[in-house]
């Protein structure tokens, strides 16, 4: 048996952190998950989980963390690894990959949550073989990651893509949205928080037939049709807990040709929707693997 | 003194083409415009101008066309080169690489209109060393090109920013937009004509203090906030009729301030707006000079 390289990958979420050691989908060798609560105790946690992970299984040859944001993902700024000023109590300006490359010596590659579960994805899920894709979560909050011509994308930071402006008809809806900096953007208007908000209910138990999910599918659909129109992806992945009620991706599908009207001509759109709108491979474990990915990533880069 | 390679350079427009020849913005041999008419008469006359300009220069080394779409860019398409399905009369399904191709037996590089001013701001004005940038013109039409990690943005097929969906209040704004297919998306409300139906007469002519302006640049901060969260550009360039009016600059970064609302945590955004989103630095020439960079372009490709 051939020496197989190991990675540890933290899926950092705003809630609840899981680390996990292994190589592929095929082969996590060890898996945790705990309640996100102060970084110290937080980070201190996953470094014990990996010290203990080194003991029984050998050295890490990388790590990678897919981390809640807003964060610096740039390797070449003197706040890289950091989390930004964020309105989660404790966690603002936090060196993330600082702390953990105190403990281990090792590539540490750091990206978004998003971006982290993208790479997933197109390592060994619904976007192999892509250049160009979006994956959007939809649950506690709303977030996108994308790759964009075979790169992870950054830009300027990273994208929000969960905060864009959407027509908001308010006769028909008088929700006024619960984001806190713009109230009724796309994840003010259709977060889990902000489903359970309007309708009185957790998302989890509305009934399938409840109009809640139409309302649903139609901010879900305007989102979708601004983000195919600017961003041209080959393909749109939908991760989160909205994405494991099945029933809502044919209204998706729909409703997203109905608000493009042929305007994107590509059989992709016209013909092949069922085939364009997913939901993740990897079904919830796009972060966790995306995160073994990421340090996969972080070892390639390393050695360049 | 060395030999220089010459390109040819097309910027075909739904109103009007304009044909060039040279190797730089210091270094153009020769340009023509001539309105854009039926594809025969408006290839054939692109067709003489560059044969007139190989016997008066010498042969071009490359091609490049930026074209209006919707097209098909992907050299590996069975419709590369082809204008899809248009509007546009007698120009859907035309194979306008074809067409040069029978003429010219060179590499010849097709691209949107946008992507090509996208390039050329990047080759020599506004975008130099940046790796992910939009360049949007605003005029008769609104069109959104990218270079996202070094590389023009296609993905599935080419992006269509002009069409994303704004939030709209009806009662601030009662028009309903002019879209053939969205009604009230960005450019239904935003581009030259839909100011001129609006308010009865055209945008050249109304003047900076003219109600016009707030609401137009309204519209514009609302479409780029969404690019800045979708696609996290470095920069924006924006080109086209409204740009040359240029007291909108400061309206549209202040609005964009407040639209984004501190979301976007970058010194970029937050301190230094008015070097973000900025006029084209090659003016009106973006497009000319984009396709003769997409020439350049081209003939790298074609020799690796």
């Amino acid at each position: 048996m051939g020496t197989v390289n190991l990675f540890g990958g933290i899926e950092g979420g705003g809630t609840k952190f899981i680390c996990a050691v292994g190589a592929s989908p095929d082969d996590i060798r060890r898996e945790e998950r705990f309640p996100t609560t102060t970084p110290a105790e937080t980070l201190d946690k996953s470094i014990a989980f990996f010290k203990q992970a080194e003991t029984d299984f050998g050295e890490l040859a990388a790590l990678g963390i897919a981390c809640f944001g807003p964060l610096d993902p740039n390797p070449a700024s003197p706040t890289f690894g950091f989390i930004l000023p964020t309105p989660k109590p404790d966690w603002s300006n936090v060196n993330v990959v600082g702390i953990l490359k105190s403990a281990f010596d090792i590539p540490i590659a750091f990206d978004t949550d998003v971006n982290g579960a993208a790479l997933g994805e197109w390592t060994w899920g619904a976007a192999q073989g892509l250049d160009t894709f979006i994956y959007l979560t939809i649950g506690t909050g709303i977030g996108g990651g994308a790759l964009v011509n075979g790169k992870l994308l950054h830009g300027l930071l990273h994208p929000e893509m969960g905060h864009i402006l959407l027509p908001h008809d308010s006769q028909r809806d008088p929700f006024e949205g619960i984001c806190r900096f713009h109230n009724d953007c796309f994840e003010g208007l259709a977060s889990g928080p902000a489903i359970e908000k309007r309708w009185g209910q957790k998302a989890e138990s509305l009934p399938p037939d409840y109009p809640a999910w139409d309302l649903e599918a139609h901010y879900i659909a305007l989102a979708l049709a601004n983000f195919i129109l600017t961003l041209s992806p080959q393909r749109i992945i939908l991760g989160g807990g909205v994405s494991t009620r099945k029933f809502i991706f044919p209204l998706i599908q729909q409703k997203v040709e109905e608000v493009l009207n042929m305007y994107v001509q590509t059989s992709a759109v016209k013909e092949k929707i069922s085939e364009y709108i997913v939901p993740p491979a990897l079904g919830t474990r796009s972060g966790m693997l995306g995160a073994i990915a990421l340090a996969q990533n972080g070892l390639i880069l390393a050695k360049v």
